[in-house]
């Protein structure tokens, strides 16, 4: 396989990442006052495949959104805001697959969706299909904070950002060669298939969604979650990600959860909300709860993915059934953990 | 105040309706084979303001729904067929939020939502904000039964909708000048306002969101929402109608539901999903958990509206916290009940 593209998305570990980060497994931490916990999708990131050079720029990333949430959390920030703050530092890094970097769509377009939601007030925002707004998560946040509505669509949505002064930017500012490459891959596959047999599949490497959960200095719980959906998707196409209980749910009494993976399952199994209402309704811990999602239900029925998610006590948890995820977690004390394969529960 | 636009959606109850319709309350009633129960909104449908005439032509549009429902179950149909067959009726009647009639944005177009869920397979499919296709539930279907997604929006959706077959008109062909009339009082009261408070409020008659929950002779659960929104909505914006866990949701070991509402209270809390959550973790009836939720957790954050909620052993509830919802019933042997008022628990 040529190493050139692939290696793009395929990253594997090594044991010093560069940021000096430990990646812990095991049991659920204590809470430490803040957390924040992010990912950066979930999928068959293969370790034979990666270049120490490109999981240098992947831990880079990761330890850069970390830290800008963690810095809005040390000042008191809500966690809504650390969650913006984290989600923007991953869209506007072109190797993930939200923001700048977006896969394109069937039609070589990218389209975005993107929800926040304030598990202290309740209160949601989304949006989704947007194409000009630089940071959907900025949108999503704006939908929640300065509308009456909690989900906006299409040219709608990126209407509503402009209004708002959001940045807007070219629908060029999306694209990367090698998203561009990726489709054009998809599309040569598809082409040699019957035409009744022209199923829109996911590309295994596309699941790479980007989200963050976090627990602000006064206790609240905060969720947001990001996305370029998957290659190739029919125009119009909407995942989990900027559904309210099935990529993004937030909850003081519960948790907060974000989703990566294989949209489609995740919506028809309302993820996010399954495990908040496992924690609520069976008492499970967030441990209990994301793993009976995630490899209970999912798995089973070959929805490919994973969740990170944190309760009000400051314990998390970040399952995920594919070959690996990317994953950090900061506390209070600015400890920074990263990983991408092993300590599924970091 | 005039009765002559306002009564075409606020409706009173006649002791003996047209339909010779029997209101039944209390206890939910045994399962009898198969079973459909429809609603047609809830909202503040005052008593006072009803015209026996208008009341006519609810109650027969909704027990046309019943029976075309009723129909296909009867024949050995799918819960999912039935659903469709009866939300078609509703759609198609000019007298409900959905289809033919719907609410105008603040733009001034009809942008329609609607989703369908299989309780026995747990396939899904939802379109949002489409404006040309006639039967929004029809285009549902369509994703969830001829493509790998579960939701698509705007353009994309009524591109598919279009490629798939299915009956296409002119955006005129929803139009009706009582909804037209009710966006520019809408508009007129919003100009009285000072700027800064320019937020978008439900009209409370514009709650006349549509849906639909089967119990198939297999044994299979399946629900179906499809609404126009609400009045003066801005461009884009979406309800939970098309939204899996919030405006609908079906699952065999749990239960049916199909909400109506102001969808941004429907989405944030999840109502569909957690409606069937506590049904399964909780062990509560469809009874107590839809009233705990539409009681419990909506009454309390002022969201206004109801759901209609079906288990696979052929019990249902329609708990509402507003003045009035239209529903209706049938059974096996094809007996039909229809209420707008009083017994809650139809």
């Amino acid at each position: 396989m040529p190493r050139n593209l692939t290696n793009l998305l395929v990253l594997g570990l090594v044991a010093a990442g560069p940021m000096a980060s430990i990646a812990l497994g095991g049991e659920p931490m204590p809470a430490e006052k803040v957390v924040l916990v992010i990912h950066g999708g979930a999928g068959p990131v293969s370790k034979e495949l990666m270049t120490p050079e490109l999981e240098t720029l992947y831990r880079a990333d990761l330890d850069e959104a970390l830290k800008a949430g963690h810095a809005v959390l040390k000042r008191g920030g809500k966690g809504v805001a650390a969650v913006e703050a984290a989600i923007k530092v991953l869209e506007d890094s072109p190797r993930f697959n939200a923001g700048k970097g977006a896969v394109f769509t069937h039609d070589g377009r990218n389209e975005l969706d993107a929800s926040i939601m304030d598990g202290g007030s309740g209160k949601a925002g989304a949006v989704a299909g947007v194409t000009t707004v630089k940071n959907p998560i900025a949108a999503a946040r704006a939908v929640m904070d300065r509308s009456k509505h909690v989900m906006m669509i299409a040219e709608g949505a990126d209407r509503f950002a402009k209004e708002q002064g959001l940045e807007i930017v070219d629908p060029s500012y999306f694209r990367t060669e090698f998203r561009w490459q990726e489709l054009r891959k998809a599309l040569e596959k598809e082409k040699g298939r019957q035409p009744q047999s022209r199923r829109v599949e996911a590309t295994p490497r596309d699941l790479g969604t980007v989200g963050a959960v976090a627990l602000d200095h006064d206790g609240h719980l905060a969720a947001g979650t990001s996305t370029g959906g998957m290659t190739n998707k029919r125009f119009g196409r909407v995942g989990d990600s900027p559904i309210i209980g099935a990529g993004c749910f937030a909850e003081d009494a519960s948790c907060a959860v974000s989703a990566t993976g294989h949209g489609e399952y995740f919506i028809r199994h309302v993820v996010s909300h399954d495990i908040a209402a496992r924690v609520k309704y069976k008492g499970q811990s967030v441990r209990e709860a994301a793993d009976a999602v995630v490899h209970g239900v999912l798995t089973p029925d070959a929805g490919e993915g994973g969740v990170i998610v944190l309760d009000a006590q400051g314990n998390w948890s970040t399952p995920y059934n594919s070959e690996g995820m990317y994953r950090g977690t900061i506390t209070e004390d600015g400890a920074v953990r990263i990983a991408i394969y092993e300590d599924k529960n970091l």
